[in-house]
């Protein structure tokens, strides 16, 4: 009996979160009140505070959930991927099925309401997303190092990366003329392909292109 | 007399715009009043109200004045270069300052509050915008047409050449390791080295790296 109603609340609480998400990403945090939340969810404020403790706790376990899904479906997958370039094509085409599915409104929030969160609840949810970062300039760091790609600046490269990826919630429509696959693998295309050192660093195709970036290349 | 009326007026205006401008940078719109607004600039909410109609107004001119900025400093002086990839080059390595210098406060404000404006105003200001995103899908298209890069969609490389600079506000920091130039060199490279295509479609580079990308060429 006691562990059926816990998962009745947690059930209620998914519930809860999942409605509270929806207005948060459609209104902002500030636009949102603990009132309309309620309103939603077809329950009472004082009904709504019996789930939740307040309104900042909401929103701290609405981006946990976010960052726990991509956790799951992106990070998770392609970390023990052992070729660098491959496991950051795998991680940019994850993410982008991620910001364009069913998690885009978890995902916007963790972006758009990255200010709002305050002290611990903050820099535990920071401290989530600079992991994500370091795997990033560590597998660029690592794909130049071994030769996989010409000479970048991992930090640049990362964001980026990241900055491609997660531009894409502002502009991408689910019913719109390109499908989410074939951003992706424009994406993936258009930062990788360019970037691969065929084969060797004294490839004509680098001094070609490249002549700059050749500068420093083992 | 009244020329120098209007000139004071104008420039007063110009300082309470800098100085909302900073508040919401910092707090949000939704999470600044024009109480704090009147404080910040020394000046009682009615003393406020007789140089500012009301806040969505304020929120609108901050907003155009930051698009009459990036036009001035960006859209207009890389729009008459007749090389399509010289043009976005040189395009990105404006906008990374314009983001990275003075009038970063202006377009934080234009990515955060996308949504805030309403009817008329929020119109002018995404037409605006969506010239902009015209403006690089068009070099695109004209770059692959002429041969200059590789094949891509225009589409998707305009809102990746947009989120790569435009996510620079998110982590750039200008007492950082990198300077605001190494990041416009670096991005730049990122971006465009590996799409010029060097001399012809049937080049090895292309057909060792790009296999994919080469359908369609001419």
């Amino acid at each position: 009996m006691h562990s059926g109603r816990k998962q009745d609340d947690g059930e209620r609480y998914r519930a809860i979160m999942e409605t509270a998400a929806r207005l948060i990403c459609e209104r902002g945090y500030e636009g949102t009140s603990m009132q309309e939340i309620a309103a939603a969810c077809r329950m009472t404020k004082a009904g709504l505070y019996h789930h939740v403790q307040n309104k900042e706790q909401l929103l701290f376990d609405i981006m946990s959930y976010g960052m726990s899904a991509f956790e799951q479906d992106v990070l998770d997958k392609v970390a023990p991927m052992p070729d660098p370039v491959e496991r950051l094509r795998e991680c940019m085409r994850l993410n982008i099925h991620l910001v364009t599915g069913g998690c885009s409104k978890e995902v916007i929030i963790i972006l758009h309401e990255h200010a709002t969160l305050t002290g611990e609840a903050r820099s535990f949810i920071d401290q989530r997303k600079k992991r994500y970062v370091r795997f990033l300039e560590d597998s660029f760091a690592e794909a130049v190092r071994t030769g996989r790609i010409r000479p970048v600046q991992p930090t640049v490269a990362a964001f980026s990366f990241l900055g491609m990826v997660l531009w894409i919630y502002k502009w991408f429509q689910p019913d719109g003329r390109l499908s989410a696959t074939q951003v992706a693998d424009e994406m993936v295309d258009l930062l990788f392909t360019g970037l691969v050192a065929p084969g060797s660093a004294a490839s004509p195709l680098l001094s070609l292109v490249a002549p700059k970036s050749v500068e420093g290349m083992s």
